[in-house]
């Protein structure tokens, strides 16, 4: 079964129906994902208020929140969920877009609602072709201007990238309807504003539906969705400002979210970088007298493979039991020293994050995209190794290599104890620190490769692993692997609370609401969960293919 | 003959007599440097005035920029660049203050000055001891606690680590007297104190003088210039605000320098770390049927040895010029395949720290540092490859490879386009960008290692190295050698563009100016060139050793 998992702070939206603005995150199964409010708790349980949908008590370790589940069963709730959204406008093709611009037209469909999806592009975008290939046209004005789609839609998801939205929000804003609902899926454009020191319009309502994957992820699970009911990526989702109503006297009132939910977000970006890349760590230095597709089997396979679906089902404790006992050894050695110098690194992305600097380098970095475009990765030796290596793939002969999954796992706990440290609830912890990692990112990778996914990801989410790839990389090449090579005494009681922490117990909880399907991708050269979208630099679908000869 | 390159912006120092804030500038040969202000000019000529040291024009390519020259021979002039100056307070006892306290130190004794220099120090500071093996002591009054050496000093030379700087610069500057001088080697606190929005008081001068090289190399130059005059290092210096007199009206101007001496020192930063890591692009890869003690010999060696020393002494050039037609063809592929990715994280380092962000993650890793302190990056296999090969070395046996040279020259020319972009003459430009690495950091770390050299650098360089290196090392792999792999043809014009750039002229004309010895430091186990400092992680001078046992 699906799970939404709604949180949101106290009573502040119980007092009246949910205005417009609610819609998005009702809207949920629309798009198929388990969800959360990012929301600082002033309550014992994370609580929320919904007249819309069932929510239900989840106990994670220690502590309880509300969850919302939910998958095609809920349909029937849509037309209250969307009341007074005529069109919703996606603005922007990149990773994102296509993939809810296209769920939300076959949910509305499916759910028999009279709501017109519109993209809104520049006129002269190498996208346009792309989208009309997916069924969007100017003819029935499901495709147009920028600035025309946004001023006539009730609902505008803005998904162009980071950096644009950062140089265009002022016009964005402006152009929107009053009353009019404007859609984030992601914190930065927050961060932004308040770097800038400006607020939103008070006359708009402003919410953040972030999933938990790159669109094609999000695009493809809810394909298997349509066969498989519950089907769908989790995300968080926030409310930062609703208007109440557009004639009364109180005319808004602002989220109690907005603080949470911008950290959570960008802390997002870097976690989930680091864990795209994690496996660069081992295969970085050539493994003695091994060859380059053992080495590659041992690291990255191992990674996106057996280990992943291991921590998926079973949890992280279970990668270790499964080892033998000299296997158990080298896990523990490696967790042992790894698990600092990881924790050096996800403290350093985490105040960056917060400090508003990863926000400021985004911005600076779009600008220099004319002249220094977003590089790709998929050319390196290494990668073409990955991809003899898929060739030949026989699934169960996938190594657990303990050293690698001591270093994998220990990175992983690392980002658990960083958010655990910065007072994020576990639902959360489990979503942005495992769940993302070895549900979705993981499981995509292990189907068409590390740079494939890393460069079919956004631009904020592509300058992250760039960023922060090449620092785990070296910090552990500098202090955890020196310390294994010096045999430096592990540390029993680090390890002994790995074994026992809580977070395994909260996992185990959400492994409980997870999708009914594991996410399925076509292998090299197959179309089949490719998606579409203009954020990638080369790799276009079928469709697009076609439109263009 | 060492040269002092003394630039200023114009006439705004030429109304009056130096205040006694001039001290520091003019005050330059006492620690033996090159120097010059960083400032935006506003005449045709970088120019400034001084009544203490005689200047001379210089052409750096098409701009003409006044320098002043000096050595031991301008001692005479101490009097009165000093005048008013009863005691100098250096503050610390990191990379550069041991340096730089002894320096004066024995300047002013040379010039029969009667100024004192004392160390101002934590009462439980570990750096105790080291700077009473230094002469340093309680009894004569040239040891004590932070504050009361602040109090009680004329010239305040502030080299505490920056996120020390930036946690106490309020109490440093209210324990300072009216019309006392204070004196950074880093604009650091500069954009710290920009950042919070607050200025300087304005009863105090405030100056920069900033050597090009860490503590040790300041030191062992200023050693040997004791029998060579002229041998120092050169620096950048800057005048941010001076107190005309204490008692007259308009009781101070405001320096016309400081916005750029801020973005030109913290530029540094990143400027030289790249240069002291570049090797490690070359040598993250094993290279094909190579042994590591040879791959080490072709890249860091190469560069610490031959190439450096090329570049030093005829130019860029000359090291392409040196090699034969087969490794002609290899540099030339080499440096057009890694001109633009380098220059990629050129323009972003420098944009980075224009923007305040490369100030708030140092300030935020210096929070961190009891919890994470400054990991050494000297045990790592590389670098102990490196130590075999030094103890079996024969300099004259140490090859040119010529792709290490293509690919260094071009991440060293990438940096010398970016601080053009952005304005800043060519005195700067070849010092920051091309004498400091091959005149001082590179002869270091050819002598000691690289890792020696940077584990003894100040925690904002080594931060900045943790930072940057690794991005280096990755968009080379990502792109530059993708590139050279899949032989995709060079850019004719941008080699072109290579050779006839104006930039070796101006390095030409610097060179003339080069001190008369090169930085000589002793091999492993020796002392010769160590220095002191509490900023290294392990290393001792052997006077501490001493005290200490």
């Amino acid at each position: 079964m699906q799970a939404l998992n709604l949180r949101a702070a106290s009573t502040r939206l119980s007092a009246a129906r949910p205005a417009p603005a609610v819609a998005v995150p009702t809207a949920l199964p629309a798009v198929g994902r388990r969800a959360r409010v990012t929301a600082q708790a002033s309550v014992e349980a994370v609580d929320f208020n919904t007249k819309v949908f069932k929510k239900d008590l989840v106990k994670f370790a220690e502590r309880e929140e509300y969850v919302v589940k939910g998958g095609r069963d809920k349909y029937a709730l849509l037309p209250k969920a969307f009341e007074g959204i005529k069109q919703v406008g996606v603005i922007g093709w990149g990773s994102q877009a296509p993939a809810q611009a296209q769920n939300m037209r076959e949910s509305f469909a499916d759910a028999g609602l009279d709501i017109k999806v519109s993209i809104g592009l520049r006129g002269d975008s190498p996208s346009v072709a792309e989208a009309q290939a997916c069924g969007f046209s100017k003819a029935d004005g499901t495709l147009g201007e920028v600035f025309d789609i946004i001023s006539s839609s009730d609902l505008v998801v803005l998904l162009i990238s980071d950096a644009a939205q950062a140089k265009l929000y002022p016009r964005v804003l402006a152009a929107m309807k009053p009353g009019a609902t404007l859609g984030l899926s992601h914190g930065f454009l927050l961060g932004v504003m308040q770097s800038d020191r400006v607020d939103f319009r008070k006359d708009i309502n402003v919410v953040l539906v972030a999933p938990k994957g790159m669109g094609p992820s999000v695009r493809r699970l809810y394909e298997q969705g349509k066969t498989v009911n519950g089907a769908g990526i989790n995300c968080s989702f926030a409310v930062h400002q609703v208007v109440r109503t557009l004639n009364n006297g109180k005319q808004h009132y602002c989220g109690v979210f907005h603080p949470d939910a911008d950290k959570q977000n960008v802390l997002m970006t870097g976690c989930q970088d680091k864990k795209i890349y994690q496996w660069d760590l081992e295969t970085g230095d050539c493994l003695q007298g091994m060859s380059d597709e053992d080495a590659f089997k041992r690291s990255v396979e191992s990674i996106t493979g057996p280990i992943s679906r291991t921590i998926s089902t079973k949890g992280m404790p279970a990668v270790y039991n499964g080892l033998d006992a000299a296997g158990k050894k080298v896990f523990e050695e490696a967790y042992t020293a790894s698990f600092k110098p990881a924790m050096d690194i996800c403290m350093e992305i985490y105040e960056d994050v917060a400090s508003g600097n990863e926000i400021r380098s985004v911005v600076l970095a779009g600008s220099r995209f004319d002249r220094f475009p977003m590089g790709k990765i998929d050319q390196t030796y290494m990668w073409k190794v990955g991809q003899a290596v898929r060739a030949k793939r026989v699934e169960a002969d996938i190594p657990v290599d303990p050293f690698t999954a001591g270093v994998y796992v220990a990175t992983m706990m690392a980002t658990v104890e960083v958010l655990r440290e910065k007072g994020h609830p576990y639902s959360e912890i489990c979503n942005e620190s495992i769940i993302e990692a070895v549900d979705s990112l993981n499981p995509y990778m292990h189907a068409r490769g590390v740079a494939f996914m890393v460069d079919n990801c956004s631009y904020t989410a592509r300058l992250g692993s760039r960023k922060w790839a090449p620092r785990f990389d070296y910090i552990l090449e500098q202090q955890a692997f020196v310390a294994i090579d010096n045999k430096e005494p592990g540390d029993k009681e680090l390890f002994g609370k790995f074994l026992s922490d809580p977070v395994h117990g909260a996992l185990a909880a959400c492994s409980e609401m997870r999708p009914a399907v594991d996410i399925f991708v076509g292998g090299e050269g197959s179309d089949v969960g490719v998606g579409a979208g203009g954020a990638r630099t080369e790799y276009r679908s079928t469709a697009a293919k076609v439109t263009a000869a």
